[in-house]
């Protein structure tokens, strides 16, 4: 038997110890910054070091959306290797980026988020296919999470599109994540929590890990997605991001991921 | 008659002045940078200065990669803002990104792009669907490319997949793509020069326009592209990186350029 991949190992170490399998996403926004924390790059570096230190004993993963990064531009950039430095080494950082090129710019996203940004995954599209993931593949103890149904409404635009074999175009690319993953085993998809099709989708393969996205915030129950979405192993990655961050500012962050979990 | 998009006019300007329609590709790549430039980050500062000095006045845009300035970390993002500063106002640079995520995300990410690096275009990816899209399209004055029949091998993997209606899925991503440019006049596609598909998809539309990567390094041949690629307005954006960036040292950029379209 192989041995587990090395942020699949620590995903399964944590969730042993937390009993549950959210990840909290980070996505800053400096407007939503509660009143105790001044509303400027300084006062949302303190506000992230805040939610690391509080609920680091208590998260599977941290999942820091990139984009809300960028938005602020580089000093936002410098927010987020700050960010690294405050998470612990056995809290995997899946670095949200949602990237995916032809070969010799994929190689350099994959320096980017890996190397640069010490992430442990990422999250890619899949519309170019294979040679466009590859170079992330490649990066053999990082995982690697595949655009597969996501939980927006226009998922149905091309997403959900029949095939000629009459299956959704996600279907057919799940499979091949699936595929890929028996041969990279690094290969994870991402499936939103909102849709009704998390049952069926686990059933195209049963050893692939999702992530999870859409619980909180978005609508998605974290009960029904840790049940239909676990792998025969029983992880999953479970994602909620503003609900965890900026909603019930009454409870403490680990009161509203015991609330989440709920 | 409705006038026309912003940048769409200063291409068509461009193309007046300059004679053709090649977008000048920036990728930059420490080390492919000529001898007489130090391999270093102030050396391609330096390179990409003169890039810029030595062709703003023959090309039809610049297309900089996002992704090689990243790799490059926060320094390489210090040299995409000095490289916007270098080009002139009525060359459009269309800053390829290749973004799209849900909403809230991709308004981040447009803001990223258009507000903070100040691009008068970027590329998308289109899985996702329209509310992935829509935050970009709402900047009504930027253009969006999104990405449709791509020039790498695997686009066979999901691009090429036939639907039901016996169509591959990149006619449905370009059609629904021309629909939307009826909508707000500022989507136009991305198909590959490599491609021999590229008279079939021009039939789809005779309206939008396209952005053609692939020509030069990459394999495809200029005059293909723009004969092939060019809207019912003579207009398309072909680009080339690498084959004037780097190849040829004994030839001016210029003169790659001349060589590129000839």
């Amino acid at each position: 038997m192989r041995s587990k991949h090395p942020v699949i190992q620590t995903l399964h170490d944590n969730k042993s110890r937390v009993n549950h399998c959210l990840c909290v996403g980070i996505d800053p926004d400096i407007t939503k910054l509660p009143e105790a924390f001044s509303h400027t790059l300084s006062g949302l570096n303190d506000f992230l070091e805040k939610v690391i230190k509080d609920t680091s004993g208590q998260v599977l993963a941290y999942k820091p959306n990139i984009s809300f990064f960028e938005a602020l531009g580089i000093d936002g950039l410098k927010s987020l290797e700050l960010l690294r430095k405050h998470i612990p080494e056995n809290i995997p950082m899946i670095l949200d980026a949602k990237r995916g090129d032809i070969g010799n710019t994929a190689t350099m996203q994959a320096k980017y988020l890996f190397d640069y940004f010490g992430a442990d995954a990422s999250t890619l599209h899949p519309y170019m296919g294979l040679d466009s993931l590859e170079p992330f593949f490649k990066y053999k103890d990082k995982l690697h999470f595949v655009l597969g149904l996501t939980s927006n409404p226009s998922a149905s635009n091309f997403e959900k599109l029949k095939l000629e074999n009459g299956e959704p175009l996600y279907k057919t690319v799940i499979s091949q994540c699936a595929g890929w993953n028996k041969e990279y085993g690094n290969v994870g998809v991402v499936v939103g929590a909102t849709q009704s099709e998390l049952k069926e989708i686990r059933k195209i393969d049963q050893d692939i890990i999702f992530l999870i996205p859409g619980v909180g915030a978005q609508g998605g129950y974290y009960e029904d997605a840790f049940s239909q979405g676990k792998n025969q192993d029983d992880l999953v990655v479970i994602n909620a991001s503003r609900s965890i961050l900026y909603q019930n500012p009454e409870l403490s962050f680990c009161e509203r991921i015991s609330q989440t979990i709920s």
